[in-house]
């Protein structure tokens, strides 16, 4: 019945009334200038990735959220396998003593982690509850996984006797526990989801190249598919992994101009092979010890990917990894004029679905068309469309982008492949308004003031010259906040003085307040 | 160099013999005859699957089983997807109080859970390692989930308001720890994978309608893709889940006669809501409380595959599961001869792809075709296909089943489209073979010298009367083992008397002895 519509000048006239009158749904979430950390945490809650849990720093990932971690990881094991890798999975206890024998390891987690000390529990003989039966104590507690490192090499031992069993190529989708004190959804939470790569190899020089490798891997996921741009570049010894020789990260800048690690890639020398005697008889037929290196992304990437994309709207998804990239609403009044509106959205999802393009029809007639698109922006749909009769009458659809906002109308010919385009453009714009972010945002500074004043005025990377020492370091991020994110990988070498201490550099690092 | 070939007769004599000549690689395994479960055992062990773990009852699940174990789950995945669930994640951690709101569940799990009561370790001041830090005692212990209906229904509450909000379609992809005091690998392990479906409904018939949904997913999934036939049925009341107020089941048989319950399906009533006071406003706004179902398989149905077809030279796969479905091993002596079985087998290679079959060419120099033949029939590659210069020179290739170990010469004319065939050929054998064995190995009887006797000496399902009452269900699991493994669906209803107290009887169940 577009006789109804017409009172209005335009379809999207119609909707921002619709909009307007219902309630504005914007309005739902805190502003990032009202309060950043609000802001994430009612995007994060309204947008439908997760929920508290009755259980302290734990949290439940709902369907929205889930989904997306399930295209993350499908891209990431895909890219772990073509490089050779294979799944498998250890348990999940440690027994306590393992965690023990590399000493800067246990130094790392031990603070941290949840034990296991009973194995059952009893009727409580005062209450109708359940007591810990103190009959069923463990010999040896064993400690909640907080990373596999333990378990897996104490394994290896095992598997590897000779050089023709190397490497092993091996990764873990699993979760673990670290008794964090503050938590943050998706970003610092007890309980978290991740995969942790363990490999062993004959030789060094093998083992630094498995580790860049997977720091590539990291950092080609991060921009082609999260359109998030990375900085690549190694830890200072005071930010290393437990037990490593080098740690290898990736650095991304959130919207408030703060850091987050992204994923980190680990060369652990021969630490482990030698706490847990893993040894090969090489082609000399003498024995060695195994070189390792581990690697790993967690649950972590969710939160990255909503601070360094969405707005105040809600999320903002980069279509290689939303959940539903296409949503189509259709715009009537009465039943008459759905059936021709249903047949030619059945037309275009069936052409959209033959590109690979997930698209979902929402014709629930328990709401409103402007209620859904405030919804879909909510949970940050890349595209949607809108039809409605009059847009029939004249072969066309509105489409809008989630990114900018804007909206455009479409000729229906073609209109999978006009869809199919938005799509890759949506996902290289979102790249490069991420990039010129980070541009904007990486400052050089050269003396302790400017230094100070940039990270409270401009937040975002400061390259400045750093002594070198792990006591600089810790004095600047005591004075400041501020901690090395990294030296970049293949820095610039730069003679300079030390922002704090005068003494001379070699090289800029980068530095920031970080998450 | 075919000349070096031809002082074998036949290819098959070639292989024969170098398989004889190092070494006969069936007498790896223990046999089933002379020991099943040793078998059992050695087959998981040395096929590769898993291995034992530093942890009590844990298991590490190898590459080559998680790779099936990884198959299982994207077809299950889907088959949930298409029925309308969405996967999510809950804690891993249960706080203590939760397990007691619902009186049976607690009763059923209280007794073998592993509890964290600490979230600290700390320098022992006596030695060298680390002790549990006493200060770091939790307030309430949490529970490692056996199950997550608890924590999930504790959830449930917040999400659930009104009919509007339901059905709930949840699934989650999970690990659980039951602290079980003999445990088989795959088969009973303190911690396991699987899967847990649980669903929340506004009436009852739909609940219902989701448990059975649900039970003939998982039995569909058993017939076609592991190709296990399965019995579909409902437990006793004394077989229930903890807290269900049914429990479907699917069992298969193992090729010792004893049964497996390979998958589970509950309807919950209302128990769960009540416990976690979950209500929701109906139609007619009157509050009611929810209706639950709960379904899951695990990691067991890994095991269950191994028992239902494996032999004693080691793995059989079914080629819709086999983590790698085609292996093409050169025959060749001297290199001169390897560049023409290359470029053919690059071929066959990409036809085979092309149809989505995988294969894996093993060209490794190191080691001959006898131990590379033997090698792959443990690990359970439904085709082989070797390829010498003869064959080539008459156009053919020596194509070997797994499953019956049959050999046959093979054009190489649209080999690709024959070796299709014949996957297709041995899924469907492997599952008319079990069903074969089932047929043979069910027996009706109608005495209790008959039952006693069948058991020991022709173990099976055995199909026979029973009373109705949890007592007599209690007395024959005490005089013989045997347990009811479940009332068919669909069950015929038939007058007889009860094979141990001679009662009437309405209908025969199916009793067995079970893993």
């Amino acid at each position: 019945m577009p006789s109804e519509i017409t009172t209005f000048a335009s379809l999207s006239q119609l909707i921002d009334h619709q909009k307007c009158a219902k309630f504005n749904m914007s309005s739902v979430l805190t502003s990032r200038k009202q309060d950043y950390s609000q802001w994430y945490n009612d995007v994060v809650l309204k947008g439908g990735l997760a929920d508290y849990s009755a259980v302290r720093g734990c949290m439940v990932i709902k369907p929205h959220g889930y989904a997306l971690w399930e295209n993350m990881q499908a891209v990431l094991d895909k890219m772990f396998k073509d490089t050779g890798h294979q799944n498998a999975y250890f348990p999940l206890f440690i027994p306590k003593s393992f965690l023990s024998k590399e000493a800067a390891h246990v130094e790392g987690f031990a603070k941290e982690c949840a034990v296991v000390t009973h194995y059952r529990l009893k009727n409580d003989p005062n209450c109708g509850g359940v007591i810990v039966d103190p009959d069923a104590k463990l010999e040896e507690e064993l400690i909640v996984r907080p990373t596999s490192e333990t378990i897996i090499w104490s394994t290896y031992k095992n598997w590897v006797q000779s050089y023709r069993d190397l490497p092993l190529l091996i990764n873990q989708w699993a979760n673990v526990v670290r008794w964090e004190m503050r938590t943050r959804l998706f970003l610092r939470t007890a309980e978290f989801l991740w995969q942790e790569g363990h490999t062993a190899h004959a030789a060094k020089e093998e083992a630094i190249e498995e580790t860049r490798r997977m720091l590539d891997v990291y950092a080609t996921f991060a921009e082609e598919y999260m359109a998030m741009p990375v900085v690549k570049g190694v830890k200072t010894p005071n930010e290393r992994f437990a037990g490593a020789e080098d740690t290898y990260c990736i650095e991304a800048l959130m919207q408030d101009g703060k850091a987050l690690q992204a994923g980190t890639s680990h060369f652990l020398g021969q630490n482990f092979a030698k706490a847990f005697d893993v040894k090969f008889s090489n082609r000399d037929n003498q024995m060695e010890y195994v070189w390792a290196t581990s690697w790993g992304v967690s649950t972590r990437l969710v939160g990255a990917l909503v601070m360094a994309h969405s707005d105040d709207s809600g999320l903002v998804l980069p279509p290689k990894l939303a959940p539903l990239q296409v949503v189509i609403v259709p715009i009537y009044k009465g039943e008459d004029s759905k059936p021709r509106i249903n047949d030619k959205v059945a037309e275009i999802m069936k052409a959209l679905k033959a590109k690979g393009i997930s698209v979902k029809y929402d014709d629930d007639d328990a709401t409103r068309p402007g209620w859904k698109f405030a919804e879909y922006e909510l949970k940050g749909i890349p595209v949607r469309i809108a039809l409605g009769v009059r847009d029939l009458d004249n072969n066309q659809a509105e489409v809008a982008r989630r990114d900018t906002k804007e909206k455009a109308t479409y000729s229906l010919d073609g209109i999978a492949d006009s869809v199919e385009t938005l799509l890759a453009d949506i996902q290289t714009s979102m790249y490069n308004r991420a990039l010129e972010f980070r541009n904007t945002n990486t400052t050089k500074v050269d003396t302790w003031d400017e230094f100070v004043k940039i990270l409270d005025e401009k937040p975002g990377f400061v390259s400045a010259h750093w002594d070198g020492t792990g006591e600089t370091e810790e004095k600047i991020k005591e004075l400041t906040k501020a901690t090395i994110r990294c030296i970049p990988l293949n820095n610039e070498q730069e003679a300079g003085a030390c922002i704090l201490t005068g003494k001379p550099s070699v090289q800029r690092v980068l530095f920031a307040r970080a998450y």
